[in-house]
């Protein structure tokens, strides 16, 4: 199948393009970029070991793409998808354009949206909505903290009071991007961590919109990310009440349910939380929940790579499932250690 | 006044005489050490500038000292402080073996405390009970989570549900010391990151008493420390559900009132948040605060330097009470930045 | 063909495995260790997303592998390559058993080689040692350093005086390996960097010996290796004084000439220098030159990942080799980035 | 005595700032900026624990700053030393304005040097041109490489080849300043190193010219400096052909004879490597030196802090010296570790 990326200067694109190297099944047909238009991708990303024109982020540039990937801002996505679409085109999008409904776009990003009749696109996180990607025109690739806080939450559905629940993230920096920024410059970034964006961070709607679709029930979700001095990794740490009934072991044997088919998602053994060391570069969640029966609270975390199942990863697993081909198919599970 | 400093060769006793080098009153007649005494200071700790043999970690070792610093072990603080007070020495303990009361000690450490008429001992958190630290013979220093995550709530008393708190804790890596870990190797640390002891990290049991022993009520405090990849900085961020009645603006006055004339703690501007890389080397804890209309909750954070405001720093501000020197004496509040 | 990794628990057999995952023709049959022996794979390298128990070291457990790559140290590879030879395995050895012939072993190592029939092994640098890699039967993987070095001077044969060869060499941490160490301890590594093992450092008996071997002329090599605050990535940066007739076209001709075939060396533009970031997790180095008309010296770069093309990449290239499967088969090219 | 700082919200700036605060002869008046004229200090640089409006870089605006310290890009400093000489102020410039001579100018930063009249100006290292920094009325501060370098390299003078130096210089990125650049974006360094400005970077000319006024003879030198992934810390490697009569004995007793007396620098032990993170934040500098009997060359190595010994720290050095202050006056030997 042949695919476009849009967005292939950046983080994301970069990322897309080093996993589709490997990929036996997707060709990548066309590169796209903004500003680096027309520039060799050698040039522009050196670390990809290959070459290429970049073409323009158009819909005739992508042309003949029977899916294409964007990582791309939201307006981009925006004005892009459809057209690509309308095109034939099936489409990924990694930025938040299409994953809140249109009331959710309104609180969260503000204004209306330009193309109601699209949002909520399939929410692109298959271990929880894989029955709406199979086959889809548009999926909405989920935000990277929303990947590891709805993987740490998703279990206890029914099991804890939802509107207790306090979510901690922590990310490298190359989450933001690769935007010039005074808060990302090296020097203030190496021996510092910080909150930022807090409260109100856009990815508090996702979790919670997810929440209320995989259980029928209204969350109360306070989520607080962190920068810390890394460039790749996702640390999500989700705390609730317990409900009164829900014991230890329903809890453990939830997430066993829920995730021990899963190729992608590995449930630590009790006692062992998730490092982000061991999921880098890989599309693997971990996961670990322990219940305190002295606060009848349950912690639950998920290490993810922001760029792998929290972006590009994710995005090709997407891809698999609605070009029709194995879920896992050319995805590593094999971390880059240490 | 002449000190003696226990466990020179750690990390905390290290900064004790990096400040203690630039301190007008205080002079340090011993260092003493475990496995690293007779040896030669410049040997031991290259970084300090200065020589000096270290002298075994006993009370007659450290004769003459008017006040003694242990940087030490729990263990080695339980048998070393009883005999330096009998000797006459005031005690400044930086480890836990003296903060919490009988009854914490048997839930949060474990057994029977060997000393329960000392303990809880003072606690050494100026800002929040000075009283008690002026001319005292032994302090507890606080935990290095404990004086974060207390200087972010301490003001909420009265404000919150305080069974409703839920702290996240961020640290460098110098927090666990000197000795060798697997979890502590270079090659995994760089990039990593991942919560640990949780839920049930010891801190806990502080953050609780202090607030009880603040509010005269009970706190249920879930505490997840993280391990993030930097060496010195801590970060603590809380989020507690509003009492009904309290306002936003109460909020923020409450946090003026706590903190403005306060020489080691500042209070950021509203939409700001700490950073830790702006308190490093200092003895400085920078806050700050934020209410969340949608879910009537308030976060607060506050970042310091574990070995700084976290531990040496701290005790050397408690030294200064208790020699009865302004408190400020000696002790940096710019940081080394970047 | 099946393989054996032997120190599958280790750094290098680990980087080994994960690239061994995306391999097509080179199947794992088993994994062997030396005190994780008995273990299972998924607990002892949670990174690799596969377990298996892990077989002890010895011939016995590896029979049936027809190649066996052994990432161990130099004592525990003297004592498993011939008796593996002998059982008709061809080896891969990574460590520096069998780099040196027998009177360069007791210059740089000391003692007598127990196997001097064996020594010099073919030296596994494909891009300058390709004809007696192909079918070899025993390969010596070479050194890290030796590797980004020799990689940087080789096409300066002839043009520079060997006498005159100053090597400075870069690694992150993981170059060292697994063991605890003080001088590994994350909160010293953090934000330190300092030379070591110099003068004196044995990868430059690997440097001279092979530019002898290359050129038939004697080189006097100082080369200074230091440890900087990373995991992955090495970078050596050569200077030495040109031949009075060598120009500055002639020098970038000779790498040109060198490299412009090679899958895994890319030859960067003028004034681009390498970049370790750029090939972290790819079997590749990025090489450039400079010649200085006002010192009449040339310097040369080359950044490499110590695990990849410095280690595990290069051990596949050369069992590729070995295996007469062609050179860059499931070998990645795209990097890691950032 | 009242002191001015241009540059205020720098890194150079803002170290002046974090020593001086706990110097007890230099007052600081005026602190001067660019852009950031107008702001406060507080907002622009919170780690400094202190407020005070920065006002503009003008001679005016440091009227009765007896010594005023610049902590500015070369253009300012070559404007603004005359005017405050002219005004009675001493002048100590961090900046490479004054380091050369007017040729020296003109052969690496091209042009004609403005003043010629004022250059080259008393060069501020004081181990190595104590005499004429005394009471000097403008002082040349060295750049951090050079500073690293010499201190290395100096008491090798009539022992060495000094057409064969070869220096490996190693920087963090505070070295490079506060501006945004891709190649200082975090996520990009975090994890990298690479060469840069090689060859040719323009510290090479003060090294060649300091070496000429030492030891009246003209050196060849290649300097090549890497950027690594830390924050502060800065490492020069030399390497040198030993005169055919020169013992290691008598090596080692030059450095001995040339930094037994000075506070600032420390000479370790044979066998050991300075390292960056036993100088972070103090005004030292630690050098080690060795042998090579087999390549009859010497390997010498500095390291400092970059903004400590490298710029501020010394700058202070300086400040005692034209202030006819103890040198060592305010100025920490101990560092900031781990």
């Amino acid at each position: 199948m042949d695919v476009g990326i849009v967005g292939g200067s950046g983080y994301g694109g970069g990322e897309l393009l080093r996993l589709l190297a490997a990929h036996p099944a997707l060709k990548v047909r066309a590169v796209a970029a903004g500003g680096a238009s027309g520039r060799d991708l050698a040039a522009v990303s050196p670390q990809l070991g290959r070459g290429g024109q970049l073409v323009p982020a158009t819909p005739d540039a992508l042309a003949g793409c029977e899916l294409v990937l964007l990582a791309t801002p939201d307006d981009v996505s925006l004005a892009l998808a459809p057209a690509l679409r309308a095109a034939g085109s099936a489409v990924i999008d990694l930025s938040a354009a299409f994953r809140l409904g249109a009331e959710g776009w309104t609180a969260w990003y503000g204004g209306i949206h330009p193309a109601p009749e699209l949002v909520p696109a399939p929410y692109g996180l298959p271990e929880l909505f894989r029955d709406e990607l199979t086959g889809a025109g548009l999926v909405a690739n989920p935000g990277c903290y929303a990947t590891a806080a709805l993987l740490a939450l998703a279990p206890l559905a029914g099991m804890v009071d939802a509107a207790s629940v306090v979510v901690s993230g922590l990310s490298g920096t190359s989450g933001a991007g690769k935007g010039l920024r005074e808060d990302l410059h090296a020097s203030h970034v190496l021996g510092n961590m910080a909150p930022y964006a807090s409260p109100g961070h856009r990815h508090t709607g996702e979790i919670e919109q997810a929440w209320r679709r995989l259980t029928g029930t209204p969350a109360r979700v306070t989520f607080t990310p962190h920068l810390v001095p890394l460039s790749r990794g996702l640390l999500c740490t989700a705390v609730a009440d317990l409900a009164c009934d829900a014991s230890a072991a329903a809890v453990r044997e939830a997430y066993a349910d829920a995730y021990d088919g899963e190729t992608f998602v590995t449930l630590l053994e009790e006692g062992t939380w998730p490092q982000t060391a061991y999921v880098r570069g890989a599309n693997t969640a971990h996961v670990a929940v322990a219940v305190d029966a002295r606060t009848r609270r349950v912690t639950a975390a998920c290490a993810i790579d922001n760029l792998g199942k929290g972006a590009a990863g994710q995005a090709l697993q997407n891809a698999n499932l609605v070009a029709g081909l194995p879920e896992a198919t050319g995805l590593p599970t094999a971390a880059l250690y240490p």
